[in-house]
C-alpha cells in the first residue's frame, strides 16, 4: 500500500526534565491517522540547536512529513525559529499579515499595549511559507526539502489543535496520496489480559495480514484495538467490520462498550438513551467521578449534581448518615455507602446514584481497612447494591480503580433495569 | 562538566496512533535529573522490530544510557523481549526466580489459575541481567554494549515507577559518575509572558553561563524555571539559590508560589499553615476543583467537602439559591455565586468557600452570556468577593482557567486575611 509516514518532533527543555507531559503528539497522531498518514516516531528534544539539526536530518531520512511543535514563543528560551532559518536557509523577515493580526489581537482581544517583543512574533524565515494562526500570535511555518515537508507550529495545545485541523490536514490531503487506516476499539471489564488473550487466540491467529490486534490494559479494564491498513477504503472497512463483529461476539460477556470512548462517556450515553439522571455521593474519589462526567459536553442531560462528602461532617450534614453509624462501623462501611447512595438519589431526585467510600492512601489504612479498601454502592429507586473491594495500588490508581469499578457496577444495574 | 546522557524509548503502537498519552517518560526524566543524568531525547516508536533496531542503534550513538519501556506483556502484540534477544544476542531462557515469583503472585495475590502464557513472562534473553519486578509479572532486563547500558522495563506506570526508584536509580548511581543538575521553579499569575520577560530582562541577561531560564505558560499563569548544571554540588546550589532569590524579588507582585507544585497544592499548604478549612460549590467546573484538591494526600486536613451543583435543581435544593434568582438573573450571575459561596461556607462550617458558575461550551452560550463567561465568588466568614470573567477557549481550557482563576482569588483572600 501507499504508505506516507510522519515524524512528530516536540521541542522544549520542559519535556526532557519531566516537568510537562506531552499531550500534543497524541492529538496530532489521531488527526494524521484519520487521513491515512502513519506516525513512524515521536521525538522530544531540548531547546538546543544541535539537537534540532540532528533530529531534523534523521527525520528527513525516515519520513515524508515532519510536524514540529514548540519553541516559537517570544522569550529567550524559544530558539526554534532562528534555528529553522539556519537549517532551511534564508533570513528573518517580517510577515506583514501576521504583524497586522498580532496588532489586531493586542488592540481588540488582549486589550493591552503591544511591546517590541511581540512584534518579533511576526518575523519568519524567508525560506518558509507562512500558515496563519488565528488563535495566537505565533504563526505556523511550512518548509520544503527534497519533496518532503516540515511544518513548525506553536506548542500551545489550543493553538496547535486549530492549526492542525484547519490548515495542516487540508494541506497534507492535497499534497499526499495516502492509503487508508482504520481503527476499531472495544472495552472489556472483568477478565485479565492473559485470559482474554487465550479466550480469543484462534480468532486472533486467523486475522487477515493487514489487520492487527492490540491489548491496552488500564485500571482493571482492557481495551482491544483492531487496526487495519489498505489501499481500498471500502474493502478495508468491510474486512475490519467483519472481524470486529466476530470479536464482539467472542467477548460479549465482558463487553463494556464497542467504541473508543472512556467508560464514563459510555455510561453517559447509556443514561441519555434511557432518559435517566445520575447523582453522586463521593467520599474517597473526592469529585473525580463528577469531574469525569462533566468533562464531556452535554453532561447536564444526565447529571443533576453530586456531593463530595469528604469528611464525616459533610456525610452527616448533607446526606444524613447518622453519627452513630460513622462512629461505630465507620465511614468506610456497607451501611454508610448504602445510606449515601439512597439519600443522594432522593435529595437530587435522580434515577441512579453512586456512592463510594474508601482508604485511598498513602495514609489512613488500618489492620481491618488497609489502604485500597473501598465500599461502593449503586442504587436506583428500587434497590441498592453494595460491594467491597481491596485495591493494591497507590493513591491515584486506587482512585481510578474505584471510579472504573463503580461505573461498571452502575452500567450493569442500568443494563439489567433497562435493556433486559 | 561530566555529562551523562540518557535516551528514553517508549514502545507501543498505541503511542503512535494517539490512543494513549505517555506519562512514563516524564517520571523517568525527573528521577534521572535528581541524580544528575540529563535526558537527551525521548523517542516513541511502534511495536516493530525494524523500528526498535534502528532506534537502539541511534540511541547507542548518542547516549550512555537507554531506558526503554513497553511491549513486555503476555500478548501477541508485545514483541520487545524477542526483539531485544535478537539485537543483543543469546537465546530465550527461563529465569527461575521470576517464574517462582509469578507463581507466587497467581497463587497468593491474584488468586487465579496460572496459564502457559503467564509462564512465558519468566522467559528472558540469556544476554541480559534480570532486574526483579516485585510489582508485576514482567521482569526488567539490563543489557550492556560497549560500556553503555540499556534497561528494558514494563510500561505499566505502577510497575515502571517502582523499578526505576528501587532498582534502576541505585544501579545507575553505582555505574556512572555524573555532574549535578538543579532546578528551581516559581509560579506567577496576573502578567503575560512577553511583559514578564521584559520585566526581568536585565536579570536574565546577567545570569551565569551554567544557569538557564525557561518560561512555561499554562492556563493564564506562567511558571519560571531556573535550571543549573555543574560539577560542584554546593557551588551550584548556592549560585542557583542566589539568582532564584533575586528573581523572586523581581516578580514579587505576581508570585503565587516559589516551588514547582500545582496551584491547588500551594493553596492547600497555605490553608494548612493557617489551620483553615475549605468548602466548594462547583457548578460549571463540575467537581474539577474538588478533584484537584483530593488528588493530593492529606486533603482531608483542609477540605471538608463540596457540592457539585450542576443543575438549577441542585443549586436550589442543597444550597438554597432561590428559584426567583435562578429564573430571573439566572444561574450564571453575581447573585447566584454569592449565595452559593455563603451557603456552602455555612453548610459545611468552613473558613473559606469558592463558588463558580459559567458557560463552559461548546453549547449553552447566549448573546449576553457567551461561551467562556463565568462568575466566581470566594468567601470567608466576613466577606464575599465576586468577579466575572470572559475566557476565550474550548470547554476543557475554560474549565481549567476557571479553576486557576478561582484558586488565585482564594489565595489573595487568604493572604490578605492571614499574612498581612
Amino acid at each position: 500500500m501507499n504508505k506516507v509516514q510522519a515524524t512528530i518532533i516536540t521541542i522544549g527543555d520542559e519535556l526532557l526534565i519531566g516537568q510537562v507531559i506531552d499531550t500534543n503528539s497524541a492529538f496530532i497522531a489521531q488527526e494524521l491517522n484519520k487521513i491515512g498518514i502513519q506516525v513512524l516516531q515521536r521525538i522530544a528534544i531540548a531547546d538546543d540547536e544541535q539537537a534540532i539539526f540532528k533530529t531534523l536530518n534523521n527525520a528527513f531520512n525516515d519520513s515524508e512529513i515532519i510536524l514540529l511543535t514548540g519553541g516559537l514563543g517570544p522569550t529567550a528560551d524559544d530558539i526554534t525559529k532562528p534555528t529553522l532559518c539556519k537549517y532551511f536557509g534564508g533570513e528573518m523577515i517580517v510577515h506583514q499579515p501576521t504583524l497586522d493580526f498580532v496588532q489586531y489581537l493586542f488592540e481588540n482581544v488582549f486589550k493591552k499595549p503591544m511591546i517590541e517583543r511581540n512584534t518579533k512574533q511576526a518575523e519568519v524565515p524567508s525560506s518558509c511559507q507562512v500558515i496563519m494562526n488565528e488563535k495566537g500570535t505565533a504563526p505556523a511555518m511550512l518548509f520544503e526539502k527534497n519533496n518532503k515537508i516540515c511544518i513548525a507550529m506553536p506548542g500551545v495545545p489550543f493553538e496547535m489543535k486549530w492549526i492542525i485541523q484547519k490548515k495542516v490536514i487540508p494541506l497534507l490531503q492535497e499534497k499526499f496520496i495516502t492509503g487508508f487506516i482504520e481503527h476499531k476499539t472495544l472495552l472489556t471489564a472483568g477478565i485479565g489480559e492473559s485470559f482474554l488473550a487465550e479466550h480469543i487466540i484462534d480468532w486472533e491467529k486467523n486475522l487477515p495480514a493487514n489487520l492487527k490486534l492490540a491489548y491496552l490494559p488500564k485500571f482493571g479494564m482492557i481495551r482491544l484495538r483492531l487496526s487495519g491498513y489498505g489501499n481500498n477504503k471500502e474493502e478495508l472497512h468491510n474486512s475490519i467490520q467483519t472481524e470486529f463483529e466476530k470479536l464482539k461476539h467472542l467477548v460479549k460477556k465482558y463487553l463494556v462498550v464497542d467504541e473508543d470512548v472512556p467508560i464514563e462517556l459510555a455510561i453517559a450515553q447509556l443514561l441519555q438513551k434511557h432518559s435517566k439522571i445520575l447523582a453522586l455521593a463521593e467520599s474517597c474519589t473526592g469529585g473525580l467521578i463528577a469531574s469525569a462526567f462533566t468533562n464531556h459536553a452535554g453532561a447536564s442531560n444526565i447529571f443533576n449534581g453530586g456531593v463530595v462528602c469528604y469528611s464525616n461532617f459533610s456525610k452527616n450534614k448533607i446526606l444524613q448518615v447518622p453519627n452513630e453509624i460513622l462512629n461505630t462501623v465507620g465511614a468506610v462501611s456497607k451501611e454508610t455507602v448504602e445510606i449515601l447512595a439512597a439519600n443522594v438519589l432522593q435529595l437530587l431526585n435522580s434515577d441512579y446514584a453512586i456512592a463510594v467510600s474508601g482508604i485511598m492512601g498513602p495514609d489512613g489504612g488500618t489492620q481491618n481497612k488497609p489502604v485500597g479498601f473501598v465500599w461502593i454502592a449503586v442504587a436506583n429507586k428500587k434497590e441498592i447494591i453494595a460491594k467491597s473491594f481491596q485495591f493494591r495500588y497507590d493513591r491515584e490508581r486506587n482512585m481510578q480503580h474505584t471510579m472504573v469499578t463503580a461505573l461498571n457496577m452502575l452500567r450493569e444495574l442500568i443494563v439489567s433495569d433497562c435493556e433486559k
